[in-house]
C-alpha cells in the first residue's frame, strides 16, 4: 500500500514531537499501519529557530496555506493554535480540498467544530482531535468507540494539569495560590499569563467537546459555566481535608431528561475515591455510560511526547482506512442541545463563611439557609475567638444552585460576616 | 448500507447483555455505525430456560455449528468459553468462512490466538476480543489504537475482580482469605470452585494477550509464572499496610534488552498510588509508552453490562468498516519472543518470616541475606514476646529473584524460622 503523507504545520512542542515519533518508530508504525508514515512538508513561523532536531530531511514550506496545493499530502496536522486566523483556515481550506485533519487544537474544535465536521463529512474525510482533550490519554476514542454501546449519563475530567498541579501543591504544603503559581511558572507548568488554565478557559474547551461527542450534540462553548481556581484558598483544601475531600477543578457534563449540563468548577471529590488520587500535573477522565457503568482514565494531559503520541495514534487511524464522524454521528444526527441553566443544577456543596465569633450569627446563617430549603449535612467551626473572624464551615445536601446562590448573597449581608463567603461544589465520584 | 448481521452463540450473562444492548440502543447504535446491526441467529445449550428477556424475536439455531452456514450472517459473536471444544471450533469454521469473530474467551486467545488470528488474516476477517480483557475497559483498543504510537516498555493490570475483591476486603475488614472467600461466594463475585480466579490463572490468560499485543510477539501462556492469593494472610496485609501499602494480584509485563517477562502475582504497591485506589470488583491497567509516559485505565472487569459493552464495541468497529490484525501486527511481524525466566526477573521484595524471638535470629536472617547480596531496605518487629513466634517483617531493595528465592529456602531452614516464609514482590508504579 502507498505510504501516508503528511505536512506538519507548527514545530513547537508537540509538533517536534511528532516528527521525533514518526522518525524513531518508522518501523514500528509500517507494522501497525500496513504502509509507511511519510513526513512530506513542515512549516512553523521561524526556520531558523533551534528545535533541537534535525529537520534538513524534511521539506520546509514557507506558508503553511500552501500545504493545500501540495497534491500527494493526505493528512495536514495543525498544530498551531488558536480558535482563529491561520489555524482555522488551514483546517477548513485542507478539508475542502479533501485532505484529511488531525488537529491538537482544543478551542478551535470548541468554536467551530461543526461547521469544520461538515466539511469533512462532505468530502468523506477524517477531522481527528484526540490530541486536543487530555493530552496522551486516548479519551476521544474511548468515548467514540470504546464505550460506544453505551448512552452516556455522565463525564467528568481533570481536564487541566497547571490546575491540578496547584491544587495538589496547595494541599501538599499548605502554601496559597499565588505563592505556588509562581512556582508553576518557574517550573513551566504554568503560561506567564495563567489566565487560561486557573480561571478554567483551558478545561472548558475541552469539556465542550467532551459534550458534544458524548451526547451527540453540537458542542456549544457559550453554554458553559466557568469558574477557575485563583478563589480556592489554602484553608478551603484545609477544611476539605478535614471533611474527607480533596479538591479538584472538573468539567462536567450530565445529561437528564431536564437537558445537559456542562459546567468547569473547583469540587471536592472524597479523598479515597479513584480520581482524588490522580495528583499534580496528571488528567483524568470518568465515564458514566448505561451498560458499562463506570470508566475513569488517567494520564498526562500536556507535554511533547503524551501530546504528540495522541497525534500519532489519530495518523495511524487513517493510515488504517478508519473514519468516522467527527463528533461520533453525522452532521445531520447531530442535536442542537437543550442545555440546563447552571443555577438549574442539584448538587452538594461546601460553604465557608469567615464571621464574627459572637452568638447568634450562627442561627442567622442557619435560618436563612433554612428560608432556601438547603439542609445542612455537617458543620465544623474550630476554637473559639470571642469578637474576631473565625470560619464556619458547612457541607449541605442536594440543592438548586440558583438557590444556594440566593442564600449565600443574603448571608453575605448579615453584618457580622466578612469576606465573600467560600462556595464549592461536592461531587460524590 | 445493508445491516451488519450477527449470530450469537452463548446466552449466559454476558450473552443477554449484549441482546439488551442492540435492542435498546438500535438507533444510537445505527447512528454510530452509519447502518443497523440486527442479530440474526442465536444460539445456547437450553432454548427452555428463562433467561428474564424475550427471545422469541430472534432466530434460535439448535447447534452453533450451523451459524457457519448462515450465509448472510457477517459476525459470529462466540460467548461461550472454554479454550477447546466448541468455542475454538466454531471460531475457527467461522473465520474459515470469512466471517468476522467477536469474542469475550479469554482462555481461547491466550491458548489458541495465534492460530486463530492467521486465519482471520488469510480470509481478510477480523478476530476481536476486547471484552477478554477487563471486561468494560476498553484496554485492547487502548493500547493498539490508543498507545499504537509508542514502544510499549510494560503493562500491570489488576485483571482479576474476584481478586481484587478478596484483598480489598481483607484489608477493610482484618479478616482471613478463606472467611472473605466465602463471602465472595454468597455474593457472586466467586464461583463456587474458585480455583482459576484466585490462583491467577484467569489473570494469566489476559496478561498473556496484553503481552502478545503490547510487544508485538505471540502470546504464550506457558511463559507465565502464576501464583494466585490464597497464600496472602490478613497479617501481610497488616504490615503492608505499616509500611504504606496495598496488596494487589498484579499481572505484569515488561519489555527490556534481556526480554520480555510476565508473571501474575501478589504485590505492594503503594497506597498513595492511582493503582492502589481501585478497589473491590474494579479492574485497572496501567500502561508505560515511550511517548506517551504512564496512562492507567479503571473499570468493571466483570458483569453483564461492562462485559457486553465490550463485545458491542467490537461490533461496532467491524459495522463501521475497521479492520486491523488480531494482535497489532500482522502474522509476519509477530515475533517468537525471549522470555526471561522468572527467576532473572529483578524485582523489590517484602519478606515475612515467623521465627521464635530470641537473640542471634535476626542476625543470622541478615546473614543469609548478604550472602546472596540482597540489601535490606525497611525493617519491622512489632512487640517482643520472647520464646513465643514472632513476625519480622523487612523489605528489600532490588534483588534477582533467583538469589531472593535460594536464600529464602536457606532461610526457612533455620530452626527457629517457622512457617514457610511469606514472599511477595514490590512495585513502586
Amino acid at each position: 500500500m502507498n505510504a501516508l503523507k503528511i505536512g506538519i504545520a507548527g514545530l513547537g512542542t508537540v509538533g517536534i514531537g511528532v516528527v521525533k515519533i514518526i522518525s524513531q518508530h518508522s518501523d514500528l508504525l509500517e507494522k501497525r499501519c500496513g504502509r509507511k508514515i511519510e513526513i512530506c512538508a513542515i512549516n512553523a513561523k521561524s526556520r531558523k529557530k533551534d528545535r533541537g532536531i534535525d529537520l534538513s530531511p524534511y521539506h520546509w514550506v514557507n506558508d503553511c496555506k500552501d500545504f493545500v496545493n501540495i497534491d500527494e499530502l493526505d493528512v495536514v496536522v495543525e498544530l498551531i493554535g488558536g480558535s482563529e486566523g491561520v489555524a482555522k483556515e488551514l483546517v477548513k481550506e485542507s478539508l475542502l480540498k479533501g485532505k484529511h485533519v488531525v488537529t491538537a487544537n482544543k478551542a478551535l474544535m470548541a468554536h467551530h467544530g461543526v461547521e469544520l465536521a461538515a466539511i469533512a463529512e462532505e468530502r468523506g474525510v477524517s477531522l481527528r482531535y484526540e490530541a486536543a482533550v487530555a493530552g496522551g490519554i486516548p479519551v476521544i476514542k474511548a468515548i467514540d468507540e470504546g464505550f460506544a454501546a453505551n448512552d452516556i449519563n455522565a463525564v467528568y475530567g481533570i481536564l487541566n494539569g497547571t490546575c491540578n498541579y496547584i491544587l495538589t501543591e496547595m494541599r501538599e504544603t499548605g502554601r496559597d495560590f499565588s505563592d505556588v503559581l509562581k512556582d508553576a511558572q518557574n517550573l513551566g507548568y504554568a503560561e506567564a499569563d495563567p489566565t487560561f488554565d486557573v480561571e478554567g478557559v483551558d478545561a472548558a474547551h475541552k469539556l465542550a467537546i467532551l459534550s458534544g461527542l458524548s451526547f451527540g450534540v453540537k458542542p456549544d462553548f457559550e453554554k458553559l459555566s466557568i469558574s477557575g481556581i485563583s478563589s480556592v484558598t489554602s484553608d478551603d483544601i484545609k477544611f476539605a481535608g478535614e471533611l474527607g475531600y480533596k479538591i479538584k477543578l472538573l468539567g462536567i457534563t450530565r445529561c437528564s431528561d431536564k437537558g445537559i449540563e456542562q459546567s468547569v468548577e473547583p469540587c471536592l471529590v472524597p479523598k479515597n475515591s479513584a480520581i482524588a488520587s490522580v495528583e499534580g500535573v496528571f488528567n483524568a477522565v470518568y465515564v458514566d455510560g448505561d451498560f458499562v457503568d463506570k470508566g475513569l482514565l488517567v494520564g498526562r494531559g500536556a507535554g511533547e511526547g503524551p501530546t504528540a503520541s495522541s497525534v500519532v495514534a489519530d495518523i495511524i487511524d487513517i493510515a488504517r482506512g478508519f473514519n468516522k464522524p467527527t463528533f461520533g454521528v453525522p452532521i445531520k444526527s447531530l442535536k442542537d442541545a437543550l442545555w440546563v441553566n447552571g443555577d438549574d443544577i442539584i448538587a452538594c456543596n461546601y460553604l465557608r463563611f469567615v464571621v464574627i465569633d459572637q452568638s447568634g450569627v450562627i442561627a442567622d446563617v442557619a435560618a436563612i439557609l433554612k428560608k432556601y430549603d438547603i439542609s445542612v449535612e455537617s458543620f465544623i467551626q474550630r476554637g473559639r475567638d470571642p469578637g474576631q473572624p473565625v470560619s464556619i464551615v458547612m457541607t449541605t445536601h442536594e440543592a438548586k444552585q440558583g438557590d444556594l446562590k440566593k442564600a449565600v448573597k443574603e448571608i453575605s449581608q448579615i453584618k457580622e460576616v466578612k469576606e465573600t463567603p467560600h462556595v464549592i461544589r461536592i461531587e460524590h465520584l
